[in-house]
């Protein structure tokens, strides 16, 4: 009979002491497949312990699966028993942490610089949510995020973008790219759902992951063209009127009105109204949405926080008009809600107290400098000799349109090797023309002026020694 | 020609203000479409402002296409722009705030009571994280998550699961559904997908959700019946083997070689192992992983914190072989981490500083002695008389198996009739036999023993009655 020797003063119970004993023999193979284990009683007397021990021990090595009894038979260890954990480090040594190359000057995506993110107060509102809803932050989430989330969020749409909406009909969601996955859920994947050329790479990108057919439709000046949005015939159209990315491409209330009549009077037909950074412009207000231009409710208004606080902050947003609400309710609550509740209760007091309006205009006037003193440093540069500067007018971003022949690809590899991170219109582009080329994007919401002239100063001596 | 009062103390450039006067007035439809805009030169000598002023105002409208410009023709405003916010109310007032019946006792789902949530450690790391992660929160998150949080459920998982694994294999999501459906992208939508029956209702929900083909294996005492499984042959299985949801069946270690063994050989077979609350054991430590038993890295295991932390915090991982590293990769690098950094960061701490086995060793016995104190109750209660309790040793719910002939949603409806909300285990069976009838659920962590009464005493009504 077996033996072990019990840690009286161990704190853990004798019968579990008992059932680990066991259980490691057993995976260790020194109790075999069909060995009979004691009676209860006589492993009792054997052990000095307890008859009950052995019992609550062999119950739980019945309960999972080591031992089995037989009736008036006794109890035997289990056939197969020789699992044991595998040495994982062989398996998996090919997967390596992947490596991000550093680079020295990043031009090709925007980060918050520290200073531009309002840090004390997010923390004391995050600080005060935990002492003030001790038990709403437990509760499951409604499937469309915590209400006065949405309730600060349909105040926000009223006055910044006189968008009339109930909280009801806004939807919580974790990034934009959360609501591409349920726009096509909710809508089909058999449809055609059609993009602007350019378009921001994630958009495409989602669609293409969902499964769903998608047509580039080109822009000009004016924004999408309606006659090629008509010919092309798609049944969603996916579209930043307010901003286009990368071009900044306003689209005028003409093209607005087109696209919508477009849309008007066909059934199953939808628009997609991507409104990301559209609070970012520094001249003008914000035009109105083509949500609120849309007497047929066929536009599915959304927008994200990740752009406008930063993009580790994963919650955005989407107005769905009324004729979708049952669908969008069944796709949606089966996941439930994928934001944390504390998170949408910080946001939330972080709007409705105004933070988040101060928030944005101190950015605006931030970035507004920003902008001014790398251009005014770009005009003192031998650069400004080589290329123009295109201005658009919101957002983060602008182009320098070099001027040169020289392939958009060999530019960027060349600075690359230089340890300068850029990107190209072209990049953004699904049908390339000549208007597309060499026309390098400055993302500069991270930049430094010093970081600036030294890209600029490799881009000259690239292009000139071409 | 029109005029416009400026408000010279409103601390709006003029250019801006003219800008929005024309603007309102194009909007309004008082400037018609086609109307010809005055000179910029006549239009400044009118109004009393530079040429620059106008020049700005008619630059911005003509940006945001409410006016075209025709070269020696001058400055005209576009057709069609009557585009009115419509009134939303009337499109909208059909959607209502969606009303959650509110229930005097709620058997049917787990709430964590406010108590044993750690809301003073979180909130001060969380605050400690705003100071001493500011650079770091504003990046974009790598697409698998934090690497602390990575390396923190690495240690995790070595510790309390003797799982071996790469802070790389990790992939963090926002619950459960998340990984869902990114499996189904992952391995693909045309292959069958088996899952136990009965299973917790969102796995099967999700999957049909994501269109693919599943069917429902049928579990015994001893786990998923293999037999069964070999016939069905799917090429996916999705499996709780320590904690079965839920009947609390734990796979026997027999079983989980036989299954491992009919997944063994065959190529592009996979198990999805779902380890969900299999740290609230109370008797035993949770059984090894079919994860760490399988030599042919077949396993994708996943796990979340929000049944061990709170429903609302959204924060899951997954530990992903070698063999689907790079498919999970770009999966899940095209939509970003949907995760926020702040809370990656605070749930790092939480469980590097060791709060999160203190926090599950507390909530066990917490729960051990709240579940005890509900078994004393219903053994005082003339309930016991009418039924029997069937506990199972895992996760926070017990069944109540009446005995009656009496149809499950009959009981259920005469207990939501008078204010309390229960589910049967009859509600998670896809193949019903009479053994899965009249055994009600008893979810009982955020219960109180008298709510547990009033319940009790309501049931032996109603089926003392039929």
């Amino acid at each position: 009979m077996v033996t072990y020797v019990f840690e009286k003063n161990k704190g853990e119970p004798l019968y579990r002491q008992l059932y680990e004993f066991l259980r490691n023999d057993i995976i260790s193979g020194v109790l075999a497949g069909g060995t009979k284990l004691p009676s209860k009683r006589a492993f009792a007397d054997h052990l000095g312990v307890s008859k009950v021990t052995v019992e609550g021990a062999y119950s739980l090595l019945i309960s999972e699966g080591y031992v089995y009894s037989l009736a008036k038979k006794g109890y035997f260890v289990e056939d197969s028993v020789d699992i044991k954990p595998h040495a994982a480090g062989k398996a998996h040594a090919s997967v390596k942490e992947e490596e991000s190359k550093k680079y020295a000057v990043d031009l090709s995506s925007n980060t918050v610089p520290p200073g531009q993110f309002p840090f004390s107060v997010w923390s004391k509102l995050m600080r005060n949510v935990c002492l003030d809803y001790r038990d709403e932050l437990l509760l499951p989430m409604p499937y469309n995020g915590a209400e006065n989330l949405r309730e600060s969020i349909a105040e926000f749409l009223f006055e910044q973008r006189g968008m009339n909406v109930l909280p009801s009909q806004i939807i919580i969601g974790s990034g934009s790219e959360y609501f591409y996955s349920v726009i096509v859920r909710m809508l089909g994947n058999d449809l055609i759902y059609a993009v602007e050329d350019p378009c921001y790479r994630r958009i495409a990108l989602s669609y293409a992951q969902n499964g769903v057919e998608r047509v580039p439709v080109p822009i000009d000046k004016g924004g999408i063209i309606t006659e090629k949005l008509k010919e092309l015939n798609p049944d969603v159209l996916h579209i930043s009127p307010s901003h286009n990315f990368p071009t900044g491409t306003v689209t005028g209330p003409r093209r607005r009105k087109e696209i919508l009549n477009a849309f008007f009077g066909a059934n199953g037909k939808y628009i997609i109204e991507d409104d990301f950074d559209s609070e970012l412009r520094f001249n003008g207000k914000p035009i109105p949405t083509l949500y609120s231009s849309d007497p047929e409710s066929r536009v599915i208004y959304m927008n994200t926080f990740s752009k406008t606080l930063a993009p580790s902050i994963r919650i955005s947003y989407m107005v769905v008009p009324s004729s979708l609400a049952e669908r969008c309710r069944s796709v949606v609550s089966a996941g439930g809600c994928p934001v944390s509740s504390f998170e949408q209760y910080t946001l939330a007091g972080f709007i409705s107290k105004g933070y988040f309006e101060r928030h944005l205009n101190r950015n605006r006037k931030y970035y507004k400098c920003l902008r001014d003193s790398l251009i005014s440093a770009y005009k003192d540069n031998p650069i400004s000799k080589l290329s123009e500067i295109e201005e658009s007018d919101a957002g983060l971003h602008f182009f320098i349109k070099l001027y040169t022949d020289m392939d958009d690809e060999k530019v960027k590899t060349g600075l690359e090797n230089a340890g300068i991170k850029v990107s190209f219109l072209s990049d953004y582009v699904a049908c390339p023309s000549k208007e597309t080329q060499h026309r390098l994007l400055v993302n500069y919401s991270g930049l430094t002026v010093d970081g600036f002239l030294t890209a600029a100063d490799k881009i000259c001596d690239i292009i000139s020694s071409h």
